[in-house]
């Protein structure tokens, strides 16, 4: 199934969930994929399912990333769809947190991806083509009290998205933000048997992402919101 | 192609545009199609091409949707897919508009989304399935000057769709809100040589309702914004 | 206190609670108060306490809403200062609904703001000054399940606020949109000893438009949201 | 004047126009005001003609900046009003933009005011009673192209605010986000005689942040935007 409009695909923040799955469909697609992380060793079993080349990188420094991008420009060919999955949350009442750990938040979920949008507009801004979607969250629309921190990171990655976007699309490169509104599905958090389907089916996720990267050009969407049938929103 | 899972569709205030090619995309995936417009002599070559059912409603008339949804019924089954796309627009100074436009715009643009709605939720609840989608537009997050009654209309819309889908979801009704920010190709708004797809190509609209339809419940959307590329928004 | 740089004023929906504290609060600012209702009844004692003008109006009857400006016009002067605070609600699920009671619950929130805000333009243009307030709530910035009715009409006046705004204020007509965030504080609605200001006092919200009738014309607000400190929003 | 409900303020970011106005609106009303920037040669003129404290700080800096909170305390006695109105700005192409460049203004816009909001929530939370407003501006409401580091801190100062006010205000603190739409009159941008009052008149904002302060606590705002009447938004 060679439906994806484009060859090549660098993940940053890659795991399980939303990336792993994302991996596997965009590999199914015909996509070479290069998965980034800071810690590769996690990586092992999604790169023997799929093929993926994993790569080391520490998003929040800019110089990492700028290497990563080469690496992964070697390994796959020059990325068209770079997706930034990577979010850093720390919680706790404004008086008792740490600033070094709200800066190393603030960098991880927004300065990190700004890095990559860098990188990425760089290298596809030639070509007029490539897709760049972010990996938001309810955190990024709604400020909740006890997680200061993460409110800023993922308020700030939805400003960069809009600004990116605005900047981008006219010159031929998809911008866009998903808003995961709730929990993710995962071994640490099992779907509840008494509530099918509460928690989000990452490969669910991925089709949404999938369906971004599908969209043609005359109707765009720069954001776009998940939740659970069950959630109150 | 079946890829669609519903197997009827009832759409009000079809016409050419996103609702002639939401028709044909249905019919290709399987889905027995009810198109609903005021006047259905306009719908006469779409149903030659499609097999669609053509009925004829005033969407503004609580009594009259009741009957076309009974029409539907009998015709192409229980609707389990709800498009609205009926709207209606007046232009001119608040001090210059006559007020039975305004609310003759209003209720096109909204009422009659609602007496829609709840027609398809009293039919699609006992099931537990269904989708609803309403098309709405750019004036339903902004409000414009010289177009107060549209601002009106389509900020109504979206306020029904949010609470539609705050109801309904957990009742397994996936109800969508699609803003369009952008005008629509058509023979009259055919897309600029000098700047391709700056128009948006209905046939890429039904697209993006058709990913809504094929979401899955554990990561639905219940609104999706979509522009041209080259859109200043 | 003359501290209010308007003269008159006609306040739509008026009872006690918030329209009460305003027409108070005005005529202590110098301000000439015509107050309109449904029931001029309610109004004998803000009569006899303020000596505020009572007028009777259906704010859902376009012609009626002609009539008492024109009466208020006589009896107070032009209005300079309008308040719309008149909102019609009715609750329930979408399938129970009455279709007449959502079309008056819209007319009452949202068309006659139209109409007032029409009537109240075209007095104020030929001077090039106003103001025009309307009273919102969070049902229109959020559409919650059971209330589809409210959510329509008030997101619908949200909508004419801020067309309304961005095509009279250039013109010297102010206009705003207060987001009432709670339940305001009345005899059927005492505030709760054990959380004190947990309600919202009418008079603070009334010291809030008149912040909004004094700010320079170089910095005002279209819109403000108001709720009581222990609110969780 | 003593109308304002607070005894003493620290302003940080500190300078010309909207904290100039601030301060003497402040001074006039019977507050002890520190003002802090990170160049303090041009506080001069502003602390001859009011009073006002100067501190030096880089509000970048965490530790610098309780240090200057402790200086505050010590000569205006414990800030009960804190206003963060220091930002960084920085324009280019993201292709173009230094790293480092980005790093500082999202720094400067909205890692400082993290580190504000914490020195004064520890300072308030024992009198139960403070009030915080951050300067916020367009950008953190739409991010525009050829600005994304300008979008990403003012995006991740308003989702500080909203989770601030979130946390804080239970607990008796005032949080408030004021969206600065549109140039501040100055000596470097004056009023165009042809277009009076097209820029903000910096005492009308200060006069906005004053209203804010007075607010009854049944009655808090946690956000109100500002702009010219002749501003299209």
């Amino acid at each position: 199934m060679s439906d994806i409009p484009y060859r090549s695909a660098l993940i940053i923040g890659a795991g399980p969930g939303i990336s792993a799955s994302l991996t596997k469909r965009l590999a199914v697609g015909g996509v070479s994929v290069a998965i980034a992380a800071r810690n590769v060793d996690k990586l092992a079993s999604l790169v023997d399912e799929t093929g993926a080349v994993p790569l080391q990188v520490d998003a929040s420094d800019a110089s990492q990333v700028g290497r990563v991008f080469m690496e992964a420009e070697k390994r796959v060919g020059t990325p068209e769809i770079v997706v930034y999955n990577a979010s850093g949350r720390v919680r706790g009442a404004i008086t008792e947190l740490d600033p070094s750990e709200v800066e190393r938040a603030v960098a991880v979920s927004a300065l990190g991806a700004f890095y990559c949008v860098q990188q990425a507009a760089r290298r596809m801004l030639p070509n007029k083509k490539g897709a760049i979607i972010l990996t938001g969250a309810t955190a990024g629309v709604k400020g909740f009290a006890l997680s200061s921190p993460f409110a800023m990171g993922k308020f700030a990655l939805r400003g960069l998205a809009q600004s990116a976007a605005r900047e981008l699309a006219p010159q031929g490169i998809h911008v866009a933000h998903v808003v995961i509104d709730g929990g993710v599905r995962s071994n640490m958090r099992p779907d509840p048997d008494d509530r099918p389907d509460s928690t989000l089916d990452p490969d669910a996720i991925a089709q949404v992402y999938v369906d971004l990267l599908r969209q043609h050009r005359s109707a765009w969407s720069w954001e776009i919101e998940v939740r659970p049938w069950v959630e109150t929103f």
